[in-house]
């Protein structure tokens, strides 16, 4: 696979960049006495549409050519990545067409719709969200933009550790969530680049492990079953991201739920910032495992914002 | 009264510098949007301790003799007036000493005992406070340091406007909170210095408008039996500070309840940063009061972050 070069991330960075923030770098210093290494925190919660997620959606519309554009584009997804390209496509002026199962949760149709994105209901299953999007793409012509496993995603993911680095080349390890894959795989990329000795760490939830048993089986073993507070990285491992993930990343930690929550109230109580529990997950493996991390310079992406306040785990 | 000049405040910015963040000035284009103005929150809940209150207390211990050094310093306080003194203290290398009511909160206590600080427990009134501090500064000839009511605290709280009029000169409007009257009788100074045509407007609880209403009486009037969940606010004005609040306060808005609890989930869903109650204020009073920022450029102060996870009103 002809995976993007260095200058490809370059340029989506700058194809990109008025339309998505420049996110801040925070440290603590209460958590870097916790975690006994200098942690550089690049925030995508305070991302457009609170995750990072924008950067790959963005970077997917603004690729279509004039004919595509005219026709719009379509997912499914009932997350993050729905808000995304309902809100890329918003800002290019052509239409989205998002499958959504029927109990998606109200706050995420609202996010959608607050886009223009128009949504599609299906039932709450992957073979009916697969043939209703179908259906969508039959009828308007819409490009179909997946939520990680597509080149053009992964490109725009990879912005998020340019800019890291640009901000903070002198880091010993870089640390990236894993759910479907495409944040790290564009992190490992962005990172081999700039500078190979970089070691790539992504962090998993326990519960969610199927990342963590392919990486080390040598081919996908799909998930089944997910049972995390981690809602965000339920999903099973792509095929260009697994593949990137073989190249480039050093090492997958586990971290469960407990230790997840725990990392996740460190944050709110130590750096005053909202984060979604996935966001918390490779912090947590960090402090599963601080040995390994002892003295380093740690950049970790804090992927996302999107929590639902009523329903703290604390 | 002589209070501090300009160059007195930058003086104060210079020594405390070391000591303190120089905290970010963060904004949101959908809250713009739904204020119908272009609002720049300076974010002292990222501040040392949580609170800008770090540095006034830095002011303070740092301005002491190297005579009064060496006996240390105290207050009374059950806020994060006690945590931001303990703090200074022990980035000074002196004892501090902190009486605190003994129905006072064990995160409180816990903050005070984490900068070194030795904890003096008396009954939760005033009178207990104040006969117990008067004994421990007749014992240890430690200089006390009062939250509020002091030059030296307010000269240190002005460095806050000093950097956010640094960063963002052409402000209309500067907010800040008032419980006491520190931040913002510090905050009115630096403007009225700097810039005096920036209108500097107060918010307060409507639960606790002793400044609201000794604005406009003319005289002080003393708070009695506060009921709101703006808890860093509760507090009468201090005589120094209504001296500067009636000489460069251009106004005070109240917010009730409903409306502070409506802000501060505004900051947490749309910025993705936590505020404590109090300093969500501003913001609610400003939304309560849009037509008169209608297209205008506002510095709002967020003075802390430090909230009890577990009770969030939402």
């Amino acid at each position: 696979m002809n995976f993007p070069t260095l200058s490809d991330i370059q340029a989506a960075h700058s194809r990109i960049q008025s339309f998505i923030h420049r996110t801040p770098i925070l440290t603590s210093s209460a958590i870097n006495e916790i975690a006994g290494c200098e942690i550089f925190f690049k925030c995508e919660n305070f991302q457009k549409v609170g995750a990072f997620k924008a950067r790959g959606a963005a970077n997917a519309v603004m690729k279509l050519s004039p004919e595509e554009r005219a026709k719009g584009v379509a997912t499914h997804s009932s997350g993050n990545h729905a808000a995304a390209l309902a809100r890329a496509a918003s800002v290019a002026g052509i239409p989205s067409y998002i499958v959504m199962p029927s109990n998606a949760p109200e706050i995420k149709k609202k996010a959608v719709k607050g886009y223009g994105g128009e949504i599609i209901e299906c039932e709450p299953n992957l073979k009916a969200r697969e043939t209703t999007l179908d259906a969508v793409v039959e009828r308007t012509g819409a490009t179909f933009i997946p939520p990680y496993d597509y080149l053009d995603v992964i490109e725009g993911q990879a912005t998020c550790a340019l800019e890291l680095l640009e901000d903070q080349p002198y880091l010993d390890i870089v640390m990236a969530p894993v759910g479907g894959g495409g944040l790290l795989g564009g992190t490992a990329l962005t990172a081999h680049y700039l500078n190979p000795e970089i070691e790539v760490i992504a962090g998993e939830p326990a519960g969610a492990d199927d990342a963590y048993r392919s990486f080390h089986a040598g081919h996908i073993i799909p998930q089944t079953g997910p049972n995390t507070i981690a809602d965000g990285l339920l999903t099973s491992l792509g095929k260009l991201n697994f593949e990137l993930i073989q190249k480039y990343v050093d090492d997958i930690l586990l971290a469960n739920d407990p230790q997840i929550i725990e990392a996740m109230r460190l944050v709110y109580e130590r750096m005053k910032i909202i984060i979604e529990p996935s966001c918390a997950v490779p912090l947590a493996a960090l402090l599963a495992n601080k040995e390994r991390f002892a003295g380093k310079k740690v950049g970790i992406i804090l992927s996302g914002g999107n929590v639902d306040l009523g329903k703290l785990p604390f």
